[in-house]
């Protein structure tokens, strides 16, 4: 290990407490981008952060765009060396349902090492290691061995639509070799991994109106049609028993697995019983023909994320009611469009619109997937820098999760991006009780130090 | 019109203002059985009832039961006379969705003749015009010219558990000739209606469990059973595009209607259009091959009655969710045994349970339909009664609602079932802005005097 390093690390063990302390400071705003109410809050994140930054000598600055604002910061330029752009958003998701955390969401708890609240590992806590990381080498260095560049969203979780606008316009001055996000998991326990791969997606929302009121069951039922029913059948529609998507067209694009992929994958040491087991599943289900990571990392698929209509309180109400919708997304893979699928998906379903149904469907964001060369000598630079934080080399895997903006990076800046992921699967990312190990958090800024050392050696 | 029944009239209508005061009294108490949380005011209402029919000059009591009590009076028996049991209920559904209503739905509130609120129909206003015929004909003759029983029950809207028990019990005590039901309604405005047929009802609700907790649909969808798509692929499978259900041997025991009842169903003046549009519908669907009113009164129908699972917030929330769940109810008209119904639905729906899916019935109450004759001496005297009071000689018809009780006491107590309907199609009864015609009212009273007199005559 260079000297140099060696120091950084030394400081950064040193200020274990204090990067925790900061960490459950962030933690403990609830910025929930989808949740208008809480817009007040996102703000008050992204100014923890610009003033945090400005603290440990970055120049920092609160972006406004006509969503939620935008959080700046650099180091200086280091004349010769690359120069690497971390983003990372400080939004989180909402933390429904309430009743399932065992601590509450905004109040940062530790239990087994871990530390439990919405946000901790999506994505403040893999965000801040790499300002944790900077801080250390500032604080011994007074400068970095190359250029690092900060970009911090708060609409992450809501399709990132003003942070592309923003990308749009001031790619020059965002202009980097790389770009370093953390914000996917490591493979298992103590086996970090770079993600070369992720899936797009398409969410929907269908909104079904039926009769102007709600009606008795009895009194109508059977002559009327009802909203529930219908959605019911157009929802089932979309995919048949075999886990293949019924959309028309739907794996015209898609790129097959490579069979050096699929090779690596099952050479992987993925255990579908403890993963079952994790779960709380008996048993597993999807694209026939296609193992368990394959459906997850690289083939598509079709939730639902939400379904409502009618009566849900207790007991029996023979209610017909007036209006039933739905939530639902595609996760798509390399080279499919979501605007294809848009057209696709209205195609099958407005046939299927029965009379005394008025039918509308929202498209919210979508990005397409995207996968990267994995041969790069920055690649190769991380790899080494993961290993040194981690005491592990990485696997290089793809993740079935969506970073929409990565795909925009790639195109706008044309640079590299770097996904190296911090987290465990099983981090309760989107759900209850997220969690994200300390012991993480600190392999995490170590290996964060070593990657600007690393990426600097790159000839 | 004999001179006693005058007298009763002019003083019915002398009282109306007070009359209409203590239905709004009654109709204050939100005495909503299915929701826990309302049990006292559910017993608040008994206690009303009980009181308000001692002060008449009844004798009457409140029946403790395992759940919702019971409110039992009577008047002396009168020898050489028929015995008429009236039946009602003083629960009402549950208000939701409470956003629709335009005034509160337990403050009663007259607009355009009308009087909104919850159970303003169903049932406290229909069943109101019995007592107030009794008070009328005490007030001026201190005699009913038979024998009027009173069994008001508060779990009507949650399957009348308690009443069977209770009617088990007590079948001697409740002898009878007839038991009238006002729970019906019209045919129309100005035509009113006797009921000779009722559908049944098999009313269900199904939970499905998933993984243990919700995730993150990027990281596990298409490799984990998602329980929303599951539940809409059960439910889809229990109807085709025909309206056919599809449980194995629905359609089995289900008796066709007879010809003489298809015309006169198709003599009714029933006006389509104007039905579709008092819904807000632009178009109707049903089982192939039968009218509206055949679809609604007379075929048996599949309703989900609601659904939900997942995030149903603002925006997008990418979630594979670990619950999903609906009520779902069908009609059953004469003849179909609701427990062999469940045992077919169970058929159905257990092998479409996916790996990964914990699959949960419940079997709320059911009852079969019911159509008596309608060719009965007492029929008859009910049809004279009605035409006094609403100037129009009823029409007999079906209804598309249940009264799962009736079938109870047609086999308990070996009475006939008078089931005279004082309320509109349009009341929004089960729905927001529930409503009840002020003229209906005062009209079901005079018919309800009418009826002590006609049914007395009866040789």
């Amino acid at each position: 290990m260079p000297p140099a390093l060696d120091q950084v690390l030394s400081y950064a063990t040193d200020q274990d407490s204090q990067f925790e302390a900061d960490l459950e400071a962030l933690l403990r705003i609830p910025s929930i981008s989808a949740d208008s109410q809480f817009a007040p809050q996102v703000r008050q994140a992204a100014g923890w952060l610009v003033e945090h930054l400005q603290t440990l000598g970055l120049q920092s600055e609160l972006i406004e765009t006509p969503g939620h604002p935008l959080v700046c910061a650099t180091t200086p330029p280091v004349p010769g060396a690359p120069v690497a752009l971390v983003y990372g958003h400080y939004d989180v998701q909402p933390p429904d349902p309430l009743d399932q955390w065992e601590s509450p969401p905004f109040e940062p708890t530790r239990r087994d090492g871990n530390l439990y609240a919405r946000g901790a590992t999506d994505d403040k806590g893999q965000m801040l290691t790499h300002i944790k990381s900077v801080q250390s080498w500032l604080a011994t260095h007074q400068r970095l061995p190359l250029q690092v560049k900060f970009l911090i969203e708060g609409e992450e979780e809501i399709g990132s639509e003003h942070l592309e606008e923003y990308l749009a316009e001031h790619a020059e001055a965002l202009a980097c070799d790389c770009v370093v996000i953390s914000d996917t998991a490591q493979f298992a326990r103590g086996i970090p991994a770079i993600t070369y791969g992720l899936r797009g997606i398409a969410y929907y929302e269908i909104h079904l109106q039926g009769p102007s009121h709600d009606l008795h069951s009895g009194v109508f039922g059977g002559a009327v049609t009802n909203p529930i029913v219908t959605l019911t059948k157009m929802l089932a529609a979309l995919v048949d028993d075999a886990g293949r998507i019924q959309l028309p067209n739907f794996y015209d694009d898609v790129v097959p697995l490579a069979e050096r992929e699929r090779k690596e994958f099952a050479g992987l040491p993925f255990d579908e019983d403890a993963f079952r087991s994790q779960l709380g599943v008996e048993g597993l289900t999807g694209e026939v023909g296609f193992s368990t990571l394959e459906r997850r990392w690289a083939r598509p698929s079709y939730d639902i994320n939400g379904i409502w209509g009618g009566y849900q309180g207790e007991g029996a109400k023979t209610v017909l009611p007036a209006q039933a919708g739905a939530k639902l997304s595609f996760r798509l893979v390399p080279n499919q469009d979501p605007e294809k699928i848009t057209a696709s998906l209205r195609s099958l379903l407005e046939p299927l619109v029965p009379p005394g149904i008025q039918f509308e469907l929202i498209a919210y964001h979508g990005a397409p997937g995207i996968a990267m060369p994995i041969d790069s000598p920055l690649l190769a630079a991380a790899a080494r820098a993961v290993e040194l934080g981690f005491g592990h080399r990485p696997v290089f895997i793809r993740e079935g999760g969506s970073i929409p903006i990565v795909n925009t990076f790639a195109e706008r800046l044309g640079a590299e991006v770097l996904l190296l992921g911090w987290g465990q699967n099983d981090d309760n990312l989107h759900a209850p009780n997220e969690k994200f190990s300390l012991a993480d958090f600190h392999r995490g800024i170590r290996a964060s130090a070593a990657l600007w050392e690393c990426l600097a050696n790159v000839p």
